[in-house]
């Protein structure tokens, strides 16, 4: 039912798949290890997906956001802490186009296409440790800790954040290099153990008012506040992914598995109970695909509406991605849990490494509580009111 | 986000739209009384929407897919009985097609799109009582009763169905009038009220050699098998029909509502509790109308196809509409249920007769165990062999 | 396990048993038919169980509750509406008993165990039409309607309830024949069909001061505050008897059938699907038994400390009689809503009335929102604190 | 409720008690390290646990079922990996005891109980590489692997098998210090990580036909068919401990919380969806809890009845024991998921290793397929048969 492509150009699609294939071969691995995974990381930036997201006119690629999600899932198929971290590195691309203006992002951007450079991310809004001072007229420094910072350490730009006298979020922009930055490498969780997602240090870190993401600044319209739409988007995205390559190797494990002594079936392909099992998980990750896809369109909707985008509007997108969501982590959870089920002790050899796809999914389901997802869903269905613009909604 | 439509004209959803508004006024009140809905067949015949399926070069609309089966689905929000029967019209139309050649079926659909007339079931294959005899080298004598002959009564022309002395099914096409043929209006069930789901009677009935559907014939290509899975999608926008419809009851009766003294809100509709039901049911609906749209669309898809269809081609399609189906089995169980949750005692009042969206799905939820339905998608899922065609897979 | 009976004695149980075992004939007929069921009311009077509850020194049986709650649970197994309408006999005979003093409810109670009088009920304290005026010193006037009162017709003495002027509530205790008294026979719901759960009317009902229960009076104490827990408990002995018919009735019919067609076993009872179905409502069932036991065992240990039972010690039934039903409210909906799924379309015949099951609990199980028995678990759970006593807690 | 116990001699639930909370201080850290707990297994020999089950006649505390499944799983609240291992001695003593006669295993119960000994598992009947020959009258040599041997490393005393020629299970008690016995060391799961539950190489080790355990012998009676019960009961208790453990810490770690910013409470432990889920949690808890109990009341009674159980007899016990285990496979997996989502992403770091508690009962859990549980249970209740005793049921 597809077009077919050009056989001699690799789809962005073609060089995720290439890429989590090589990946796979040492996730397990890596997992187990967890710290930065620095030989991957430049597997990606050597595999030119870093400009998928940087428009045309600026050197990249300007995909479109379902390009960009799918390969975001291929990756996380195999490895969701990198699919992690490169996802951001897309929602940061994002940020700073809904953030600020042209002629600001404009040399970052080319640098960055030119350069294949990885964004990186210190921005946690819930964290208020990091302080920014203005000590001169275009001056300020940031200074102090931040933590949750995926995929920070090993990044060539950074975006930072800081809380002034006011209370006020001030975003800014800089190389990783910046003098002052240093981060702790102490992430070390039961899952996404690849994500660096540890603390950040600013010791009296100098930023250049022209760094700073002011105008329109963090969700200061419908149309800015859809950069934590796509935060959530990723997330989607990891968890399905997750449920899809966990899926793939219960399958496998199956397929060359006896039945228990007691089935009716002499193979467990055959076996009523693990086929019904299966089809639990194929109607539940089809669910999760088709949401997923219904909240990319709507998003790129909304994206290219642009700065006109209504309050409402921007509503219709965090409904759809808040099913999605909804959707993807129930889903996530399922899947993760009930192979063991099909596949029998055997699977939960540590050698295998099977409970990192739980472990990766529980984890980031934890980003904000789904309780409210299912909150604002059910507020907007009875009263018509959309989720108030968060960094978390 | 949809194109414009001429505001002169209406589509076929207005016009069901239509028809659902008048059929609302009146469907507690005729689900309680059940037998045949004369006066709301009678609606339907005038509204021109019986020759959707038809196609064009007979007169009729030759409506696609999709417009047929969102016509059933918003007449299956108020009342699932004329959803049904006026579904199973459309298959029948359908069903002519697939297992028999244009110059038989010709003459029936320009009459049936000059006249509006009502097509009619009495094709079940698990009941063998009805058989089919051939008399002379062009004549059959059809003889013996059979159950579960949904929208047979009132009908204008019916298929039938009798079992020769091989054991071989004939079907045949016929006017509903002919001598021999009556109804018992013997149904009398939980659900599905108005669908005179009973048994008919076939006392001595001669039918032609012209009148039976014998090239192809029944199931026998994978084109012709098609037919059984349009009806497991009739199904499909049934259930969601009336899973939407019961979500709507609840949605008004809540918003009118005081939370219940102990909650933290005021309001039902700010009731955390509630929302959270709410968001359920919202996220389900939303992933049984994508499963059932893509279902749909591969359908659409292997129709155009005709007959040069694979078996492996039709078999991608059953497995669509199998995960629609088991989708929409449990969530439309799970919403007509759990309404009454929200609602709370007072919605269970007799004069409202919400129970019979529950009552519906379930009775019409059970034509074939949705196990099977599981069984086979993972069945495909672990080996890749899609589902035998039968008739009800 | 169990001793052995005196087999010239029948025990409560096995008068329950043979009730039921009548009341079985008539039960799908009835339902439809709703109104009165005066003959079945009269068994149960001529029977004797109503005694049960009423101490040994008034002519009672003195019964614990263990053998009152099962003789509840027996009945509700082929009749859910005779069950709690019995059921509420008992707790308004316990009523008395929580609400006033010996002297007051001795006459009462020696009549009523003589004469085997039946209780009714129309004490529904969120329906504040009916008012109770004192018109001279000793004597008070009800006047209004009062919604919700279950088996208030036929009844041969009524608790009866009004607000007086400052808002409070006076609970009353009349022969069901004083002057003034009528019932509208206006309970027409989808469940529960013969609890004749309808309109009272008090036309200036005349009542003395002596029939009025105010000392210690209505939730006025921690022991007087466990009248609404029996009446939790009473609807957890309601869900669950009709749980056990259902699962009663589905057994039976499987036991006949053939597997369906695509099952790797001929019979239904070796298929395995259906079985992991039969297994779920017995692990489900066994579950509720075991917390209705545990329930009624802390019921029984607070009714023995008597008018000394603390806040705290109230507060333990509460939670045992919550947990109890919120596993019974999930059993039974559960059970009556997917023995469909194992008995197949031919179960939905109205001649077996097999929904009758489902529209009961589905009905009683929104007695008050499950939701907050959950809360108030949660609650329990997190802060130790046990629920305020009120009629729904 | 409970009668007052002597102040000045700790119960064997106390001992647990105090064994519990000396390894809650490093359960967390020693999880991740694997391995052999020897100087946890010390301080088990040392508690005087191990002569629970051991008759009073032999020098042991002759305890009931009770208390050693309530040490069992009040160990597993902190480490499900000792609990194994301490509830496999007692299963290993009751093997002997169901398999052979007082005779031959006094001498092995009398230095048990005066050495405390700990008794080790090799018996895997799945496992058919470790042989057994007969060398002579009276010798047998058993060679080869066995694996999945649970708290074989470290232990005293041996339970051991081997399949003769005639592909009989021979099995025989021997001092784990047997010349020829070793254990490999490789038990590196995802779960119960300091079980041991590795492979254990037998070298031609020589056993005297007197340590064979031949009179009645493994199942040969349905009285010693209880052992797999006893071994499924021990999981169960695993299970529910586990769940409980996990409970307790998200119980803790809630009530320190702030409720998330959308909440309408302050605290999470006011918030209306923490309070819902603790209370589903508790609900399940407590199920688990009662079913528990009555299977070990089923199995007590059976045990009691000797070697004239029959085989119906043995089968309602296997069937409260499959009910036990069902409901605390699904609640331990449920708990031990959603304690995260109410937690928060806090609770994710490793440090805490709160994960463990999923990844021991989801390992231990597919110790045989919880769906031939099911399936077991399903049967029983539609056909009246139990299940046929093997070393899974």
């Amino acid at each position: 039912m597809n077009a077919p492509q050009n056989p001699n150009v690799q789809s962005p699609i073609e060089i995720a798949q290439q890429l989590a294939k090589t990946f796979a071969e040492t996730a397990a691995e890596r997992d187990k290890r967890g710290g930065n995974p620095k030989t991957e990381r430049d597997l990606i930036r050597q595999s030119g997906l870093l400009s998928l997201s940087i428009p045309k006119e600026f050197g990249g690629q300007g995909a479109d956001w379902k390009t960009i999600f799918k390969t975001v899932q291929t990756i996380a198929q195999v490895d969701s802490s990198l699919a992690h971290v490169y996802g951001f590195h897309h929602l940061l691309i994002a940020t700073v186009q809904l953030f600020s203006q042209k002629q600001q992002y404009q040399p970052w951007f080319e640098q960055s296409a030119k350069d294949n450079l990885f964004w990186g991310n210190t921005l946690n809004p819930l964290d208020k440790r990091t302080t920014a001072k203005q000590v001169a007229e275009n001056e300020f420094v940031f200074h102090g800790d931040k933590s949750f910072c995926s995929g920070s350490m090993d990044s060539d730009i950074l975006l930072c954040s800081g809380f002034n006298d006011e209370g006020k979020l001030l975003i800014g922009v800089i190389p990783t290099a910046r003098e002052g930055v240093s981060f702790l490498g102490d992430w070390n969780n039961m899952g996404q153990r690849q994500t660096d997602s540890g603390t950040s240090h600013f010791e009296q870190v100098k930023i250049h008012k022209d760094e700073l993401l002011l105008n329109p600044g963090p969700l200061s319209t419908p149309y800015s506040s859809l950069r934590p739409l796509i935060a959530q988007l990723i997330f989607v995205h990891l968890f399905l992914g997750v449920a899809e390559g966990a899926f793939e190797v219960a399958k496998e494990t199956v397929q060359t598995q006896k039945a228990w002594s007691k089935s009716l079936a002499e193979n467990a392909v055959n076996d009523p109970f693990t086929q019904k099992h299966f089809a639990e998980f194929y109607v539940q990750l089809e669910s999760v695909r088709l949401l997923a896809n219904k909240a990319i369109e709507t998003l790129q909707w909304a994206w290219d509406i642009g700065a006109d985008l209504t309050a409402e509007q921007r509503g219709q997108v965090s409904i759809a991605i808040a099913t999605a969501k909804i959707a993807a982590t129930n889903t996530s959870l399922y899947v993760t849990q009930n192979i063991f089920q099909v596949m029998g002790a055997r699977a939960t050899t540590a050698k295998l490494n099977i409970d990192r796809f739980w472990r990766n999914v529980r984890t980031q389901t934890l980003h904000d509580p789904i309780d409210y997802k299912f909150q604002e869903v059910g507020e907007w269905v009875l009263t018509g009111k959309v989720p108030d613009p968060s960094f978390y909604s």
